[in-house]
């Protein structure tokens, strides 16, 4: 398999938690988001992904697979142990919500597209953005933690004694948390499962910093 | 089963038409986004939802889930014809793919928070707001109408001769675009699929139009 990735991106970040959780070996091919206007917005790279967005799946079959949460879902189908999505329909349904409550609550807002546009079309200082990257963040994790305070389960991970989806799309949401100096003491449950995630091979092999293409 | 909804909650709308498709009776609970403030952040609501969004499905027992996909996934588990994700784990990863580039990429940043945050706390005028609402429309429907031109299906629905999740994403996005002039022209095979469902029993009594909330 090969992955389209950017060290920064946090969905290229949720995709290399679960490829190394499920022992994948992957070949990264490194599409540097900022570098020439945007390497993603490159002829060649747009061919194969018309929405000019990290990351991309490369199967061994040739086929070509994008957003981050299909991708994993479609490892977990193909690859089914450690399951990332395990339990029952409800206790599934909760991984899910948990994890779509960051990829389409939170995230989208401060994607790097977003903060161009809002500077480039809107008039919006440095200052704003960090208001707005902030707001979102904030807005977002408190019914986070509300959702493993009723999940009933203490941890260490998001839902239970092995690490799910949920946790796969904490880890690289945090990690933007602190880029931002978001104040998380609020959030105890959160961070209990992400130092759980990051004391793991898998997610630390995953970090940004652990990139090659980290500057 | 019993929904909260608002009738013009493109997430809300999603889960209407899968519960319908399913056959799957749901008494509707209406929540105003508007009115009062916005009847989703009153301590009621929050106290079950501290997301403060609709859609909330409560199951018949007691359960409540949030995220209109990780809704819809649960009740394709529970209730599992007609199959909403039907096919193998590639097939099934296109559909995801396809429902997520709308429920992430798209609609997120043309949610009524988003766009009441541009206007109070980001000084945008409403002429500023709506050009906000159609970039992201209209950045994002080109690589949707892509994706069903690599699929190899010739529709009429997006992923051949039955609806599926990725149907249940696009009406409402195309009902967004349509509610802000958006030009579809382009997008023939959006457009196929999308006039395919909404002649369906199923599409139609999950319209905004047809709820009884609607203004």
């Amino acid at each position: 398999m090969k992955l389209a990735t950017y060290f920064r991106s946090s969905a290229a970040y949720r995709v290399r938690i679960a490829l190394a959780l499920k022992g994948v070996s992957c070949k990264p091919e490194f599409v540097h988001l900022l570098r020439d206007g945007g390497e993603q917005h490159g002829a060649a790279y747009r061919a194969r992904n018309p929405a000019e967005l990290v990351p991309l799946l490369e199967t061994d079959g040739g086929d070509l697979l994008t957003q981050s949460l299909a991708i994993i879902e479609y490892l977990d189908e193909t690859v089914p142990e450690p399951a990332l999505l395990p339990g029952d329909a409800l206790h599934r349904a909760r991984i899910r919500a948990f994890a779509l409550a960051i990829a389409c609550d939170i995230h989208p807002l401060n994607n790097l597209r977003v903060l161009q546009r809002l500077t480039r079309a809107h008039g919006q200082t440095q200052e704003a953005i960090d208001g707005w990257y902030r707001h979102w963040i904030m807005l977002g994790l408190p019914p986070l933690e509300a959702m493993l305070a009723q999940s009933g389960h203490n941890g260490p991970f998001c839902f239970g004694t092995a690490p799910t989806l949920a946790d796969i799309c904490l880890v690289p949401q945090l990690a933007n948390a602190r880029r931002y100096d978001c104040a998380l003491d609020a959030f105890p449950r959160l961070l209990q499962a992400d130092a759980a995630c990051r004391a793991l091979p898998a997610f630390a092999a995953a970090a940004p910093e652990a990139q090659p293409d980290a500057a």
